[in-house]
C-alpha cells in the first residue's frame, strides 16, 4: 500500500480538494497495484531489462512477429523460443538487431546486450548429442538473463569417464542444470557429484519405452540425489530461467 | 589433489624418509579422495555438522536402532524420516538427546543444537491441513540444516485471499516450498505472485483420479509459471534439503 | 402421446372411413415419438428454432456440404464445428447466409438470426491465448443458443491479478466456461472465487507432462472447489451447450 | 468495498478522531473483505446456514470432533462426509442433534432442520446397487442444502427397462445426478433422453479394467450426449452440491 | 496318424520294396500334419474355399500385390483389409475379377462369389456414422464367409430411441457385432436386450478423452452385461470372422 | 406391438364398451410390455429355470442371505459369485441344498439339478495352478447352464508339449475358454491350434509388471489369433456364461 | 526322432516279432518325445540334478508342505522362493535338511550340496539396502546353480565412488546382475564400465512416482548401454537363473 | 595404478630431472587411464576392430556423413543403424566400400570384412514379416561382429506347427533372438523349449491396444519361461549386440 499516495487522498479531502464521494472513487480506482497489491504483478521484473518470452512453436511468423511488434512498442524486449531460421528471416526485416541461436532455436531483440552480471557459474550438462538443442534453450536463455554458463555436453552415463574428468568444472558451478533423455540416469550422478542444487530437464530424446521422455522424467524425479528438482520434458528454458533466478540469491 | 600431502610424500621419498616402494604404496593407499577423486564424496559435506538422513518408512524400529548406533559411533548425527511414536520411544531409550517432531514424523539426534545460521527465509506453503505431514518435514529439514523457517499453511487455491493476506511474507521469502495434493494449482500461483525459486512437492492428498499424488505431480510439472521445479510425491525431506542448499548460496 | 391424433384415429375408426387394419396400422406406424415414446428423442429441443450439430473435424467439404444439405432440407438449421475457411468457402456458394466464426473454427446457418433471449450471463474465462479456439468454441455456441455472452481471455494463474482485476464481472456470471490447458489450475480458482456452477474444460495446449490436455483433465476433476464440473479436453460446444440449457433453467 | 466504513473513516480523519497515522492504519487493518476483495471468501456463502463440511476419510474420530468443536464454535453447523457409526456414536456424546445418514455415510450437524426451500426436483440415479453410497451421499447432500430430492437406483443399463418405466420422473427433474461404475453408460443413456443438465459421478465400483473407477470416469468425458458434466471419482458430494447450485438459478 | 500310409511303409519295407533306411527316411520326411500333428495347421481350414487374409496398412500396392500373387498362385483367394481404391486399381490390372469394397476397405479375389450358406444371421450395429468403416470391415467379412448379415448403423445411446426401434432385428440375430468408439455404451446396451453372444469392436473415433480407442475397449470390458466379449480396437475383421465361427456351430 | 389386444380396445371403444377417454387411457396405461417393448427384459431368459447372480465380493453375509432371500421368494435360484466357506456356512442354515464349490468360489441354490442338457463340449484350459479359482469359475457356470464341461489345467506356454498332448481334447471342443495370467499367451496359442471360438479371460496373477492382469488383458487383445475375444480380467463367470450361450446356438 | 528305436520297430515287425498292428500301436504310443519331440520338455534339463522352483508368495505353508512332498516324491529337489521364516519352520519338520537363506527369502532341499562348479564369476550388484532381498534372491540362485558369485552392494549412482572403487571386481565377472529401485539408473552406469553382458533387475523400492518399480524398470529398458537387458521387477530368481545359464556357455 | 610409471615420476623426480612441481604436475596430467581408471573407458574395446554405432534416426544425410568422417578420420569403422538408400547413396560417395543392409537398415564402413570368428551359432527368430526390419537389424549386428547368425522367421504362435519344425535349429543355438509384436508371446514359447538364454524383442508392429509395442513388452517381461531378458522395443542392435558378448563367453 503506497502510503504517500493515501496520504495525500486523505489530505487532499481534508483539505476539501477532494469531495468525499470523489475521495472514495479514488481510493476504489486505484490500480490494484497501488493498493498492496502491486508485487502480485510477476511480469514486472521480468520486464525491467528482462526480455518478454514468446513460446513460438505452433505460432505462425506474421503470428510471432505481430506479438513481437505488440512488446517493442511497450518498451519490452522480446525472446521467442521453440523458433527456426525461417521465422528469423521474417523478423529481421523489421529487427535488424534480432539475434538467433540456431542450436537453441531461440531469438532475441533487446536494447541491452548480453553481458554477464552474475558472478556465480551456472554449468549445462547434457547427455548425448540429440540433448543439445534443449539444452542450449537452457545456456542462452541463461546467457540472456545476465549469467556466466558453461557447456558440458555428451557426458553420458554409458561413458562416465568423460564427466569425471571435468569434475572440477562440476565442483565450480554455482548451480547445474543436467539435461537427459532416454533413462534420465545423469541429474542422479551430477547430484551425487556435487553439493550444490541441480535442475533435470528430462528430453523427448529416445525411442520405444522413453514415451518421448516420460522415462527420463520419471527417473528424474525418483533421484537417489536429493539435491534434484525436476522441469517439464524439453523445458530448457524454464530450466535457464530457474538457475538464473537461483544463481542471483 | 591435495598438493600439500603429494609434496610431503615426494620430498619425504627424496630425503629418504620413505623407500620407494612405501612411497607408492603410501600413494596407493591414500583414501580416494585425497586422489583429485575426494570431491566425489557427497555425504561428506553432510557429515561436517549435519546428521545422516534415513528412510524410516517400511522398517522396523529395531533395524532403525541399529542403524542410528552405527551412524552415532562414527561421529555422525543421525535424521530418520517416515517414523512416529513408537520408534522414538525405542530410540529415546538409548539416545536420550533424541528429538521427535510428531507432525514432520522425524527423529533427529545431533550434538550441535539447530540454530539458525542462514540470513535467507525459507517459506513454506501448504495447501490443505491434510498437506501438513509433507510440509512440516519439509519445514523441519530446512530448520535441522540451519534455515529460517515460516510456515503458511492451509492457504489452498479454493479460498485464495488468505494466500493473498500473506503476500508480504511471500515476498519476503528466499526460497519457497509449495506442497499440494489433489489439483496441485497452488505453486503455479504462488510462482506467478514471487520472483524467486519455488519448489513444489505434490502430495498423495485425494482421491479418485488424483492417483496418489500423479494429478498434483504433472500439474506443477506444467506450471505456467517458469520459476517452478518440482520434487517427487510427498519428498518433503528433498524439498527442505534442496531449499537449504539453493539458500546457502 | 399425442392425444389429439390418438382421438382423431379412434373417431375415424368408429366413423368407418378407417377399417380396424388400417386403424392398427397407423397406429403403428405413427413415428415413435407418438407413442408415448416422444419424449426419448432428444434432438427435439435442438431442432426446435435450434440448428443441428456436426463435428467437422476429419469429414471432407463435400461430406459436410452434403449432410448440411440434408439437414436444410429437413428445415432445420446446422452448425458444424472444427472447421476451417476451405470449408467455409465452399459451403458459402451454396448457403449465402451461412457465418463463419473463424476463432470458433465453427460455421453457422439458421433462419433466425442469433439474438439473446435469456436474461442471465455466461462468461467464458481462459488461462493463456492459445486456449481461445476452444475458449470462442464456447462462447460462440452459447450465443448461437440465445445466451447474453461475456469473454475474459488470457487471466491465467501465473498472472492471476488480471483475473482479481474483473471480479465483479466473475461474480455477476450466471455460469462461468472455464477453458484452460497446461496445469489446469484456473478453474480451482475461478470456483473458488464465485457461487454458481463452473464448467471447466481442459484443452490440449501444452507440451511434454502435459500429454495433450490430460494434465489440465485431471486437475479439474480434482479440484478442491466442489463447484467445478468437467467436460471432456477440447470441448468447447459441450460446454457452451451445458451453460447454455443450465442458464435456461 | 464497504462505503460506509470507508467514508466513516475519511470523516474521522477529517473531524480529527482519527489521526492521519490511525486512518492509514485502519485502512490497512481492514480485513481484506472490506477491501473490495470480500467476495474472494467464497466460503461466506456456505456459512450462512450452510453447514461446513468436513472430508471424513483418514480422520481419526477425536480429529473430527476437534475439528467440529472449532466449527460449532464459531457458530457455523458441520457436515462430515466419508464416516460411519463408530465416529457418529463418539461425536453423538458431544452433539445430540448430530444426525447420521448411514447410507451416505455423512454425519449432519446443524441448527436450522433441513427443510426443501428450492421448487426444481434433483433426480439421482444409480446403476447398481454398490453405487448406493455414492448416491446417498449425493442425495443427502442436495437435501441438506435445501433441496427436493428423488431417487431412482438400480437402473443400469443392462436392464434398461427399468429406465424407461421412469421416464416421467426423468423428464420432471430440473438437474440430474447420474451415478455409476463399471462401463459407466448410464448417464450418455439418460443424457440422450432428457433436455437438462446432467451430472456424472463415476464410481470405483468394478474389478480388473475398472480400474477403480478409471474406466466409468473415462467414459462418462467421452459421452455423446453434450449435456453431461463429470465430478471426481466418488465425488457424491460435490455432485449434490454442483446439482444444488445449478437448482438454486 | 494316417494308419494307411504307415501301414504301406511297414509293408513295403518287410517285401523289400524300400530298404530300412529308406523306410526310416520316408517316416521322417512324413509331412508333420501326417504323424498326428497335423490338425495343428490352422490355417487350412482357411485355405478350403477360404481367401487368405493380408493386413493391407502399411503396405505398398506393389508389396501387396506381390503377396497376392503368390497367393493366388498356391491356389488361394485373398483378402486384402485396411486398403484403398489406388491399391485396388493397381491389383485390378492383374486381377479383373477383384472385388473392391469401399467403405470396408477390403479388396477381394476369390473364384466361387459370395453366396449365403449359413442360416443364422449376423447383425452389425454402429453407434455413430464415423464408426461405419470398421463396421463394414466386420460386416462384410462375415458376408464374404457366407453368412447371412444385416446392418443397423447410427443407433448410439445418445438417441437410443432410434434403436429399440429396430428392437425386433437385435433379436432375432444369431450373433450381433457393436461397433462403438467414444464411450463405447452400445454393447452394453444391445447385451442387455438380446439373449445371444455379442461381440463389441472398440472403434478409434472420438477426440480428447477417449485416447484413440481406449476408453472404448475399457468401457465395453467392464460391461454389465455378461454375454458382451471384446476385440482390439478397429478390429472388424476379427469380430466379423469370430461371429461367422459362431454361427457356424 | 399386441395387435389382438390393441384389436380388443378399439372394438370396445367402438361398440361403447369403452368410452373415448378410456381407450386412450387404456393404451397409454398398457406396460410398456405390451407396446412391443417386452422383450426389452433381458432377465426373462435368465430367470427361466436360470439361477440369478450376485457378485459376493464386498457384501457381508447377511448382506448375501438377504438377497438371496429376496430372488428365492420371486421363485429364482440364485448364483453367489466370488464367496467362501464363511459365508456358506451362514447360508447354509437357512438353505439346506445350497451347493459350494471351494474351488470356483461359488455357492448355488437351485430347484432343478445340474444335468447336461447341450450336447457340445465347452473346454476349459488354464496356464498356471494360480488360474484355477477363475477357470473353475468359468468351468462351474458352464456346468450350471447345463453344458457339458472338460478341464485342461496347467499348460501353460513355457510347457508346451503339455498343451499338444491333448490335442485331440482341444479339436473337440465347440466353445474353448483359456484362462492366463503373466504374460497371457495361451489363447494365441490355443487360438491358432483350433478352428472354434476361443473366449479369453486375462487373471490377476502375476507380479511386477504383470500390472494385476492388465498385461495378460492386452496380450489377449492383441492376439494374431483371430478366432479370440476376450472378457474383463478374472471374469470366469463372464466367461462361462458366454460360452454356455455360444454353445447353446 | 529315435532312429535305433524306430529300426528296432520296423526289424521287430520283418521278423514276426512284431505283427502290423502291434507294430504301428508302438509307434503311436511312443511317448511324444520319443518322436523328435523330446527336447520340447524344458522341465528335464532342470530337474537332472537341479531343484524345481516354486513361487511360494501367497501360498500358504500347508499348501507348500504338500507340494515340495510332491517333487521330493518324485525325486526331483525343492527351492521355495518368496517365503519366510514360519514356512520353513513347518518344512523343516518333515525336511531335516531344509536350508533357509533368510535375506533371499527362499528355501532349498536338496540331495546334492551346494559346490561350485562353474568357473566364470557371476557378480550381484544392488543400489541400496532396501534391494537386498532382490539381490540376494539372485545371488542365492546363481549359488544354488552352480556359480561362484561375489556382491557388490550399496553402491547406487548417489555415491558412485563406492562403485569405482571396486572397478576390478566389475571386471572380472562372466556376468554381471544389477539390482536397483527408485529412478534404476545403476545398470546404465555398471554397463558403461564393462565389457560383459549385464542383467538390470528393477525392484519396487521407492515411493511416490516410483510406481511399485515402473519407474526402474523404464529407465533400464531405455538404457544408453548396449549391455543390458532387463527382467521383471523383483525377479531376482529369473535374473539369477538367466545369469547361471550365460555362465554356463 | 601404473606402478611403473609412478616410480619412473618419483625417481626423475628425485634426480633431479624432475622439479617437485613438475613432478606433480605429471601426476595431476596423467591420463585418468593411467590411475586405475583406464579401464573404465568401456568404448576401447569396441574400437579394436569393432566399428562405432551411430544412430541414423533423425539425422540428416549430410550429419551423418559428418559423424562418419570424423570415426574414420579416428581409425574407427562405422555402423549407422535406422537408415535408408538415400543415406546410402550420399555415404557411398564418400565411402566406396560401404555395405547397405535394406532390410535392416543399416550402412557399414569396416576394414575388415566381416568373417565369422566365434563358434556357437547365435538363431533370431520373428513372429510376422513386418518384425523382419527389426529383425534384420539384429541378425546383421551380430554378423557384423564376427558370429554365425542363422534366421528362422514368420513362425509366430498363430500357426506354430512352423516354429517345432525346425526345433533342431532352436536347440542348437548358443543364444537366441526372438523378435515379436502384437500380444508378444514368442518368447515364452520359444523360451519353453530351449535351455539357452532368450533376448526378447518387443517391435511396434500391431495397431490399436498394442500401444506401439509396449504390449509385447509387458507380456515379454512377464514371461513364465525364466530363461527370457528383454530389451527396448524395436531394439534390434542391442539384441544383436547382446547376444554377441553373450556368444563370446
Amino acid at each position: 500500500m503506497q502510503v504517500g499516495l493515501l496520504k495525500r487522498i486523505f489530505e487532499d479531502y481534508k483539505s476539501g480538494r477532494l469531495s468525499l464521494d470523489d475521495a472514495i472513487k479514488e481510493l476504489k480506482t486505484l490500480p490494484y497495484r497501488d493498493l498492496g497489491f502491486a508485487r502480485v504483478d510477476n511480469h514486472r521484473p521480468l520486464r525491467k531489462g528482462y526480455p518478454e518470452v514468446i513460446f513460438g512453436q505452433g505460432k505462425t511468423k506474421e503470428q510471432l512477429l505481430r506479438i513481437i511488434d505488440e512488446l517493442i512498442s511497450k518498451g519490452s524486449d522480446a525472446i521467442v523460443t521453440r523458433t527456426d531460421a525461417t521465422v528469423y528471416r521474417h523478423i529481421k526485416r523489421s529487427y535488424r538487431d534480432a539475434v538467433f541461436n540456431k542450436e537453441a532455436r531461440m531469438i532475441v531483440i533487446r536494447k541491452d546486450k548480453s553481458e554477464i552480471k552474475k558472478t556465480g557459474l551456472i554449468l549445462v550438462v547434457s547427455a548425448g548429442t540429440s540433448d543439445i538443442p534443449v539444452a542450449e534453450e537452457a545456456a542462452f536463455t541463461a546467457e540472456i538473463f545476465g549469467n556466466k554458463v558453461e557447456r558440458l555436453y555428451d557426458v553420458g552415463v554409458a561413458g562416465i569417464h568423460r564427466l569425471f574428468d571435468r569434475i572440477d568444472l562440476l565442483m565450480s558451478a554455482n548451480v547445474i542444470i543436467v539435461v537427459a533423455g532416454m533413462e534420465g540416469a545423469l541429474p542422479s550422478v551430477v547430484g551425487g557429484l556435487v553439493e550444490g542444487p541441480v535442475i533435470a530437464v528430462p528430453t523427448s530424446v529416445g525411442y520405444g519405452a522413453s514415451f518421448n521422455g516420460v522415462t527420463a522424467l520419471l527417473a528424474m524425479l525418483n533421484s537417489c540425489s536429493s539435491n534434484v528438482a525436476v522441469v517439464n520434458i524439453d523445458n530448457g528454458f524454464g530450466a535457464g530461467y530457474l538457475a538464473s533466478i537461483i544463481n542471483r540469491k
